[in-house]
């Protein structure tokens, strides 16, 4: 077996790392005088003092770089391995929590998922929900990286397709990170400081606005209120759909554009093709309610594009309760779930670049039956594709519909409803947060689950989050061998 | 544009041959005495007319045979117009059913699907019930020819793998077509009177054994009873398991076994994998009644192993309702109905080799992630498979997972609940009759649909039964210009 000691070297960095970040919300509880900065004071000593000794231990063995098997190893490793840690505050703190519940919640934020165990959220101390904002902004920024250095490296569900992309130049695996990560990191802080002020500026209190601000850019989803973003209704809601956009298109793109290009932006098509759905879908969902349900323009219109985006980007807040507009309507935001964003950002599912090379394969395929003789190479954004990268894109959805029939199915067999049991594993797996139906829909929680059903969906949301096949990949004994 | 008349000329003389069949019923019904028989004497009279006439007008333009466009036409076509003639003595007889609702049952036969919109099946007269159970016989030998014959040869959704299997030697389509539809016509009629012996000799009247036979051996699932296989219980069920397997096994194998080699039979890597598949399912489903629901064994063993082999063959009758054993069984009995049984049997929905072939990709792709080098080749039962098999695979299932979000989400805007719409979308698409929940489910029919969502889910059922890209071609401006 190959040495694991460089993966334990990093994830004990990063572990230290998310305690140091503990000292935030410490910091606001000693502000806010509530009497629970002592909570944050264990957490951030148990977590800083663990990821020390790990990184320590395993320091003698760091070398040059990282192997390929190391490379997958550390991604899983690190996001099974940090909410243990992220959950710490959960049990300790006012939310009183399991285990269980306390490992769903700290999961679900640094997935960005955002399906929460919790209610009673506006009760909750200022630092327990800043920390679950802070969980999702850093899953966020941690997932960019991963996306745009990583997963291509390892050619995971046809990422390598944008391997060479703006970073041709660079140098092997970590010091690529580190770059890239610098870069990004900058753009992520730039941004969310925009949206504070966006929100801050159109009535959020500041507390508000920091939390939707981290939760919005990381297409996270978490809210400081039970009534999620329904707590501010009208302009706040427009300003978000435009976040939510935003975060969930290429980060890559960003770069290009702060270098002064923006053609590249203009021309992605990608990014047309996710905005050509959401403009459609929204179009369709605000007809459908100003003819059907009799309801004024502006509103129809506000709601459906709010929550179109924030399902398609996976963000996954709710302004209202959607499944009172109807089944139809209901179905439609359980597709949108699983089509998801674009690649190279926070948002997860199948994605938006997948769908497109998938659409290509069938049309080229459809094609060649009328012209069994003709040769019809497949291209992603005019360029010509590899078989690797359509294998990998197929394996990857292959393993997505297969995955999220063996969830829906382990759901139902802890108790569940169709309805819940389906839309809980995609709900999990594709990042989004809220599911369908009374107890998971977007105006419910996950707590009433049983612990077996959310250490089911904690799974889903750890494999959809690293797109499958780089956490499949560790279940063969070909990756142990190697 | 190319000539249709070809395609005109067999249709109509199927659709003659189609009313040449409906004297069978007058027979029975002029035999029972019940005055029933002009229903099926003036049914008879139309469709053979109409069917002469077109094919008569069509005939100076038959020529050698046909090309790949007239033959992809000729099978949609065949497949949508037979149910127009079907149909007939639904308006005329006793059911007196609207347009919708006959073409519906039509089409639900004739692609052994096996969905009714009638009700009260115990008090229809002998002529009707028969027709029912012949549109599903003649939909039966219909389908495997299609599938042994015209799907392999026009590349449809992978099945060219099947191409020169044991037919190596023949020549042209139409040829070809003759010779193995009268091998596999005396197979199918031999299975037909062993199961109708079978079935009258385990107690059933000899009505309702021809009947049960008729749609057994096709896959279909009409049932002469609302209560389904459930008016025969015990010892009926286990010979109807028996039968079902045997329905949805691939045909060729009994062809080479009547010419005395057994071996491609047992060496089939296609029927090991579904009888795995349907013993473990089984089991789980039997062990999970047994100790949940402390049922006694055999009952609990007889009840999953039929409804296990009648979801997953696509036959759809039920003996039971299964909803009743939890939402678990429920779920596993609607992925059941997503795996399917053999191809080139009566056997309908993704069908095992092509997960088969999927699951070998995603092997192969998650080695070349370990090792960058290496260089996989793709096996089917042994032999490697080009990329034109893989690709068509890919299409079928990238289409089949599509279209059936596609018809869900059409279904949930006729109004239809989450559960209604997604499993009507998947017992339509993938043929197999039973929904789940209070309407469509095992024990429901689906009469109470409105006429939007019965003509959606006719669409699906013949977009599925032709393994959707024989129907999606014709979609496209480049088959027409063809
Ligand atoms: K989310
Ligand atoms: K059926």
């Amino acid at each position: 077996m190959f040495d694991i000691r460089p993966v334990g070297y990093v994830i004990g960095l990063l572990v230290a790392a998310l305690g140091a970040t503990m000292l935030l919300p410490l910091l606001l509880d000693l502000l806010s005088d509530n009497g629970h900065w002592p909570v944050f004071l264990e957490s951030a000593f148990i977590t800083i003092l663990f990821g020390s000794l790990l990184a320590l231990s395993c320091q003698n063995a760091v070398g040059e770089g990282l192997t390929i098997q190391q490379t997958f190893l550390l991604t899983t490793g690190v996001w099974a391995a940090l909410p243990l840690f992220g959950a710490l505050p959960f049990v300790i703190g006012a939310t009183d929590a399991s285990f269980t519940d306390a490992y769903f919640e700290a999961m679900s934020g640094l997935t960005t998922t955002g399906a929460t165990v919790f209610s009673g959220l506006d009760e909750l101390p200022a630092g327990l929900l800043l920390w679950r904002s802070l969980l999702q902004w850093l899953g966020g920024i941690g997932i960019i990286v991963v996306a745009m250095v990583f997963l291509p490296e390892l050619r995971v569900g046809g990422m390598q397709i944008f391997r060479s992309e703006a970073f041709d130049t660079l140098g092997k695996i970590l010091p690529r990170a580190a770059e890239i990560a610098s870069q990004i990191t900058w753009i992520y802080v730039f941004l969310t400081v925009v949206t504070i002020l966006l929100y801050a500026g159109l009535g959020m209190s500041f507390f508000d606005a920091v939390n939707h601000a981290l939760t919005s850019i990381s297409t996270g989803g978490f809210s400081t209120h039970d009534a999620s973003f329904g707590a501010f209704q009208g302009a706040p809601e427009y300003a978000a759909s435009v976040v939510m956009l935003l975060a969930s298109l290429p980060f890559v793109r960003y770069i290009q554009l702060v270098n002064g290009s923006a053609k590249p932006m203009l021309r992605d098509s990608q990014i047309r093709t996710y905005l050509t759905i959401i403009l459609v879908v929204a179009v369709v969902l605000a007809l459908f309610q100003v003819f059907y349900d009799r309801r004024g323009i502006e509103p129809s219109i506000r709601e459906a594009l709010f929550n179109v985006t924030s399902i398609i980007s996976g963000t996954g807040y709710a302004s209202v309760d959607y499944q009172e507009w109807g089944t139809f309507a209901a179905m439609v935001f359980f597709f949108l779930g699983l089509i998801g964003g674009c690649a190279g950002s926070t948002a997860c599912s199948v994605k938006i670049f997948r769908y497109q090379i998938l659409f290509s394969a069938v049309v080229n395929q459809i094609k060649a039956l009328h012209s069994p003789k003709g040769v019809f190479i497949l291209r992603y954004d005019g360029r010509p594709i590899g078989d690797d990268v359509v294998n990998s894109v197929i394996s990857f959805f292959v393993l997505f519909t297969v995955s999220l029939g063996l969830f829906a199915v382990a759901l139902a067999m802890t108790g569940l409803d169709f309805t819940t049991s389906i839309s809980g594993a995609a709900a999990g797996l594709a990042n989004i947060g809220p599911g369908l139906g009374d107890t998971i829909g977007p105006s419910g929680n996950f707590s009433s689950l049983n612990a077996t059903a959310k250490w089911i969906i904690s799974a889903a949301m750890l494999i959809g989050r690293l797109e499958l096949v780089a956490v499949y990949a560790l279940l063969t004994a070909a990756f142990w061998r190697a």
